[in-house]
């Protein structure tokens, strides 16, 4: 049965007309603003979705319910109307109506030349888009003539076996099929899905006057807008050209005059000032009862300003972020809605140097973007080249198969870096984004051959130690070369838009930092705390390694203490010095985590080299080697196994957190440190490990006559932990979800192996996203959920916050709220995001009574 | 405050005296019963725990009141009576009351060396026992005489500094606080919570008059029971001892005569026949009204019949089924109380050839006891000597560091298994238990040296290939030489017992079968089907390795099927061996599970052997090998995560078991198979393999023009798939939990690693139990229980089984019960167990409606 086409869906736009976006679309719904707001919009029909859809069905067009509304032989443009303008959709249609009569009487009033090239032109256009007939068949000649019209009305009438159509409703019912038929293609389909567009998504047209800009007086076409898309900061924009049909305007600067007044040359405020001054007037009027900065498309005919459309600038992140601030700023927008107009991806762009946009990019390959912002310098392939090259004061790109700790310093030392192995939450990647550090991993298309220390790119290339290249974290991409960068813009308005997302945010953000580094990072984007500081990397650390080594070949607790000891001072100053850089904000400080086997050397080599350092056989390292060997080590002997198994590391760790905290409090700093056991599975392991930190902190207390609070809190990172959350939280301050691990151990999925399938699995949609990506919900936040019900059951006052790689990310936030959860924390990287998508959803939540538009 | 001793806390021995077990000890409550069927049991006056509890803490002993009931200058015996006899307590001291003046009088009337020598060892056993002074002191002499009896007067004279005490009332003072305090010590604590006993278990004291076994006429001591306490046969067994004191007839036969009339010798129905005859109306009596075979203890003097005590008759496993059969049989008790009265533990026993509990054992090492059973053979270190001692007919014992899927073969041929590593779910404990095989693992206190194949005990003795050891796998000891053994007792008593167990169990009990073997296991024991039928093992079978090789290094999804087409026939004939063997019972399959790097070799030996073998370069088998390492394989590319990116596999296997279905039907057996798909975590999973498994079966029905059902289900074994259970189910007839890779998912614990700190986490219990061995009912339970619910919601009849090895398990069959599930299914060897369990859960919950005792 046919869709019966109302009023409502083929309507002449007024300023009453009963229209909204999601009937008619955007573009429709935007010139019935411009005609609410008095400017000079030519006549103008719009078709619905419906109505389109109803044309695209085949049928027939009711065009005399069209034409009505304009004047007898009309020339008329139709332009494509989606709800939103990313979508995509149909190239305009130009000049319809155009015929041999009208080209005759053209030719009287803007001359044979330019009625004879808008006369083929638009033959050439019906031909090629809506009648599909061979481009190369019409082509248009560097002189219009009217001999050169004739063939081609010829070669027209020849292919199609009919003359081209005269009549106007004939001409305008076929542009409108073909454009209706366009938007059902599964080439548009798929364009504008991947663009976010729902598979129903329909399409209005827009069938226009034409204003035309050729002709006597000031005629031309001509786009305005008052602020520059790149920066955000006001600034008169755009162009007029003389005599110049409007398509053209955009595409090249040729003939165009400048617009203002210009020593240089003619301008459009000599040329047409009243035209020009109500263009200025309009753009004001825009920005105001619009709310929004507006590029005005604008043609004028002997100086008669026609204004043919009106859409929001395009813009950079960088640019939305100041004019967002700007628009709340001058009072247009409340700051609520400022906040809602950025994009949190955006924001993260504002935080890293990026590729400029406009320069050329020579691919080497192509990896998986694991860390945002781009950096350039030599290759080199090891951690110790790299800290070589820093020390000359090199910037380096460090490329291996893939990071160890071993790596931290080399990571450190790098400008970015490259890994051929690993996911999005392989080593590499988690450092890197900790670190700001641009990074690529999985380039598993590179040849590396680390002993000649070349890399060979798939289509041929060498690049080898020494040659420079640019690591485009954001995309993924390894460039040859130095193209230019832009640099991060954590300006005002940056700062400005944050203070405000602060303001209405109703759930904390706190960071991920392990080193004084970190913790600075986390201090300056305001962080309000440290959600989690693991201290493994304290013990890789230059020497410390060493020690840790020899912690290992002890045999009996006193020498397992004994090494210890030498380790208290130096893990004592590292907290001291973060707790100095948080002021007193919260840091949360995980306890000892992974297996002792990552400690010790992988190689021959370094067994040997081991087996000398500590004057033992290489027979009994090789052993002890051996020994410590895991089938599963994600699933082994480490975190809280190891600290009840060889309690010694935590009764360290703990001395060292309070003899730090005892010296904060001497410098005036009372400091209460927050500390988690990773890899809790039973209550009964919180018990036995807060005992000893207990009698710890009662020692030092002792011992230095200082008193000091401290909470004890648990990682859940086992489905167990989740689902025993009301007994563990009887013995737990808090509770912090690490969603890293626990989405490994609820899919059975381990995070370094699952490259092998997971780009499969993602792509037949066995799940919908990595869910080391993107949390996933349905399982992993159903633990969350039950854990933090039950946490509650065992103490109502339970901290609740995620701590995993998850907790920048704006769905994870929205969890979280909805959760109840106390607070997320996430890369310090992350951190602005955070709090701009925290920021977002409490607005969300408040809609109706903010009275805001989103 | 003290207890206040009423009346029933101290009360005389009579039919209708308030008693129970629970207040006064199991020996006091069936001293009543034998009183109230008119046994000649001497005067009995019964204290009660609270009453022990009372005089162990201080309070004097009311000697009096129980004196009153006796003669005035009676003999006594105190004997312990705490609730249950196994609990222990202190031994029975005797003739209390014994003095200068009844010693004068006993030389009187049983002549003085027997008065002496009895009154002599009574200051031995209360100088040692009951003042506590040293026992070196205090001997007997061959030849008790007058003097020797004056001398050890003086000994405990001096020693106590007090005369030995001469009054009844004092010395029985005496006797009870010390046998109350006795109770009380941190040994006999300890070792009686060893065997169940609750931490507040109460002791009973019962005084009883002496009848004395030594004097004119017949008298003395003996015992007597009506059935035999190791096969359970009846068979009048028993001693009488002319002239003996009570103590000694228990602990040798010297001077013992017959019971029944013999032409060897005296005997009691000759020397007494109407005692006798009581004694055996006595007997039928108690086994009638106690409901039990009972062990009579008794005294005559001067012919005169005193019935000390009736006990339950000590019984061996074999012996408890066959005594509970017949008493249900002869209507004693009602088959469902017979059927409470055997341990399913005891029957596990009874499944499997024992080492002979009165056989000395020459311990070479402990291991943990793995797979129950003992069996011998000489020592061999590889599966490949194993097979071939096998082939000589020699029975042999597989020693390795640990086993993996290429020994099988090996393991089949052995009659014993040992390893070195592991644990109670490792690679050989999972296979011993399905093959039934004895098997000890983490022997690590063994010193193998393999290449000299020897191995070294802790005590430095080493055994050579070739010596002969035996396995003892229900205790964990490997033996040297080669102890008597007992045979297995599959006997009628146990089928009857089993029968009747299946007619009151609501539960259904499958077997874990991978073989024909198992299945053939499984069948005799009759368990209603298969639940697990891993198919793994049949792609590591001879050849079958080979061509797993060669479609490991196949390049296209073509070269892969082309190899599996070979192994096509080879699974197909698997299976329709094993649906011949279960004749139309269920049978679950699960599809391929392993990853694939399990198939390939470790050394570079073998991968040399590969290279030649599938006539590739080396270097290539090595990065293939090294391209499927993983980090954790256990969380890895395996399961459903192989078959949906390398689906030839499924295919193939989907067609092998539908053209074996079509073979069973063809043979009259119409067969539907169940299809099980492992790993699994995401519902699209299932939709993805059920759509190519729906494509294979209807292929199969149309080549054979037969037409057949069959069910897709899933394993239910990562925390994922148990939560999101309820859009699983829709796709999935039937949902079976894997409870050892859930258990090591919810705890993140990998079964591998585990034993490096498990013993350390139960003995601080951190854990009650190992996880791997006891269902952990609070975390892994959690998930089956909200797997249950939500699989229900998807799918109203979805079938709910349990798979793992924790499936025998009584605990784990009550939870399922609870939950109710379907069925459980376990190794074949603990299926005879499983039933029983279940049938006693079934029986417990209708105790009151069947008016049984249990």
């Amino acid at each position: 049965m046919q869709k019966v086409i109302t009023l409502k869906d083929l309507c002449l736009v007024t300023k009453t007309a009963p229209m909204a976006a999601d009937i008619h679309g955007g573009r429709a719904k935007c010139l019935q603003r411009l005609i609410r707001l008095d400017m000079p919009v030519p006549t103008t029909v719009a078709l619905s979705f419906d109505a389109v859809r109803a044309i695209a069905g085949g049928q027939p067009v009711d065009t005399p319910q069209i034409l009505r509304h304009f004047e007898s032989a009309p020339l008329l443009s139709v332009r494509p109307s989606s709800m939103d303008p990313d979508w995509g959709g149909p190239g305009a249609m130009l000049n319809i109506g155009l015929n041999n009569a009208k080209h005759a009487e053209l030719i009287d009033t803007i001359g044979e030349d330019a009625a004879t090239r808008m006369y083929m032109r638009y033959i050439q256009a019906f031909a090629i888009e809506v009648a599909r007939l061979d481009p190369e068949e019409f082509y248009l000649p560097d002189q219009p003539s009217a001999d050169a019209l004739r063939r081609m009305l010829l070669t027209y009438e020849t292919e199609m076996d009919a003359e081209f159509p005269q009549d106007a409703g004939e001409q305008l019912a076929e542009v409108l099929r073909s454009m209706a038929r366009s938007w059902e293609g599964t080439t548009a389909r798929l364009l504008r899905q991947a663009k976010g567009a729902p598979p129903d998504a329909g399409l209005g047209l827009v069938v226009q006057n034409m204003a035309i800009p050729v002709g006597d007086g000031v005629s031309g076409s001509g786009m305005i807008q008052f602020v520059d898309g790149t920066t955000g900061t006001a600034q008169m924009k755009g162009r007029f050209v003389p005599q110049a049909l409007h398509s053209e305007t955009l595409r090249e600067a040729a003939g165009a005059v400048f617009l203002t007044r210009d020593r240089r040359g003619p301008s459009l405020e000599d040329m047409a000032p009243e035209a020009f001054e109500k263009l200025i007037e309009f753009g004001a009027l825009g920005r105001k009862r619009l709310r929004e900065e507006m590029e005005i498309k604008f043609i004028l005919n002997d100086g008669q300003l026609s204004i043919l459309d009106a859409v929001r600038v395009q813009r950079s992140s960088r640019a939305s972020v100041r004019i967002a601030v700007d628009l709340a700023t001058s009072g247009v927008i409340p700051k609520e809605e400022a906040v809602m107009r950025v994009q949190p991806a955006a924001l993260s762009e504002l935080l890293h140097r990026q590729v400029d946009g406009s320069a050329a990019r020579d691919i080497i390959v192509r990896g998986i973007p694991a860390s945002p912002g781009a950096a350039g310098g030599v290759l080199v392939f090891s951690a110790n080249e790299a800290q070589a090259s820093a020390s000359r004061g090199e910037s380096c790109v460090l490329v291996r198969r893939e990071t160890t700790p071993e790596d931290i310093r080399g990571m450190h030392a790098a400008a970015a870096v490259v890994t051929l192995r690993g996911g999005i939450t392989s080593h590499a990647a988690v450092i890197g984004r900790g670190l700001g550090l641009p990074c690529i991993v999985g380039a598993s298309d590179l040849d590396v051959d680390e002993r000649k220390r070349v890399i060979t790119a798939p289509d041929g290339r060498s690049f080898a130690a020494g040659d420079f290249v640019t690591v485009d974290g954001s995309t993924g991409q390894i460039l040859a070369g130095a193209p230019p960068l832009l640099e991060a813009a954590l300006d005002d308005a940056f700062q400005t838009l944050l203070s405000w997302a602060d303001d209405v945010r109703d759930i904390g953000v706190r960071a991920n930092a392990d080193t004084p580094a970190d913790a600075q990072t986390a201090h300056n984007f305001t962080a309000e705390g440290i959600g989690l500081c693991r201290t493994e990397h304290m013990f890789f650390d230059g020497d410390r390694v060493d020690l840790m080594r020899e912690m290992i070949f002890a045999e009996t607790p006193e020498g397992r203490a004994a090494v210890l000891e030498r380790l208290l001072p130096l893990q004592q100053s590292d907290f001291a010095e973060i707790f100095q850089i948080m002021q007193g904000t919260p840091v949360c400080i995980r306890l000892f985590d992974p297996p002792l086997h990552e400690f010790l050397p992988v190689g021959k080599a370094g067994m040997r080299d081991l087996a000398e350092l500590l004057d033992v056989p290489l027979a009994e390292v090789i052993a002890r080697v051996d020994d410590l060997t895991e089938y599963n080590p994600m699933l082994g002997m480490r975190g809280v196994r190891l600290g009840i198994t060889v309690p010694e590391i935590y009764d360290m760790q703990a001395r060292a957190i309070f003899q730090a905290a005892v010296e904060s409090a001497q410098n005036g700093v009372p400091f209460a440190p927050e500390i988690m056991i990773p890899l809790v599975s039973a209550m009964r392991e919180v018990e036995l490990v807060q005992s000893r930190i207990d009698a710890v902190a009662a020692a030092v207390r002792t011992e230095t006559g200082v008193d000091f609070e401290y909470k004890l809190g648990v990682m859940v990172e086992t489905p167990r932990a989740a689902l025993r959350a009301q007994d563990i939280a009887e013995h737990a301050a808090f509770l912090s979800f690490g969603t890293n691990d626990l989405t490994q151990m609820t899919y059975g999925l381990s995070r370094d192996d699952a490259g092998r399938f997971m780009s499969d699995y993602v792509k037949l949609h066995v799940y919908e996203e990595d869910p080391f990506h993107t949390l996933d919900l349905d399982g992993v936040g159903e633990l969350l959920k039950l854990g933090a019900e039950r946490g509650r059951k065992g103490r109502p006052d339970v901290t609740l916050s995620i701590c995993g790689e998850h907790g920048g990310d704006s769905n994870t936030i929205a969890f979280c709220r909805a959760q109840g959860f106390d607070y997320v924390s996430c890369s310090p990287f992350r951190v602005p995001v955070a709090r701009l998508s925290a920021a977002q959803l409490a607005i969300r939540d408040r809609i109706g009574e903010l009275n805001i538009k989103v």
